[in-house]
């Protein structure tokens, strides 16, 4: 299956072009766990797999999520926004999503009296374990 | 009271720079409406007005959410994500999000027997009426 990729608006990213939002919720809590860069060919694989894969700007490469730490997402169900530069992914997530060991990446909140970000997330996982045993399981 | 801009990670969106990611989750219902782009200016007077402004990447300008529509949202917790490119925002929805007339900007699904999205949002204002008079409220 191929995912409708024309009805996208592609985005350039740091000059990286034909990218879309990924948005990714988790599919039971309904937290808001992270958000990355899509392109064609992850979405298709994302599909096919239903397994979460995005397009990494820094590797410049397509990254299954889980491929090092085993924390895998599984695609429930798949929307796309009115202008259509962004995919929102609802997913069961193994694990935690965020390579800091937290079970989504957005574990830091404005604190309006401090001025600043508070770590508020929960850790799930221990990355320095995870990330040093790339077979371990969780 | 300033955001802690220096703490985020800036992208490059269609060729703009100092902009991140704005994604935008119904306090109430835990719904994702929309997703936007913001900057340091936007970031400082949703602070300060306590209502979502965004920058839009088409008008190459700072947005009020609302202005003329109306709906506009209430910021009640705002959140980083663990590499800063990403702001998170709970919000009070007025209205709705969708300049098509959705609560959510996310109201097409994709169809796995289709293999295309299919319209699944609830429309819960009429987009015709609302952005022809400005001044008038929903």
């Amino acid at each position: 299956m191929e995912f409708p990729w024309k009805k996208l608006r592609k985005r350039s990213i740091d000059g990286i072009d034909d990218l879309s939002l990924a948005i990714v919720q988790d599919s039971e809590t309904n937290e808001i766990l992270m958000v990355a860069f899509t392109n064609e060919e992850a979405l298709n694989r994302t599909l096919n797999t239903g397994e979460m894969h995005y397009y990494s700007t820094t590797k410049r490469r397509i990254w299954r999520k889980g491929e090092s730490s085993g924390n895998v997402q599984k695609v429930d169900e798949i929307y796309i926004d009115c202008d259509g530069d962004a995919v929102l992914f609802r997913v069961r997530q193994r694990g935690g999503a965020c390579h800091n060991g937290y079970k989504s990446c957005f574990y830091r909140k404005f604190d309006m009296n401090k001025g600043d970000f508070i770590i508020v997330g929960r850790r799930v996982f221990n990355p320095e374990r995870i990330y040093k045993n790339k077979n371990k399981k969780l």
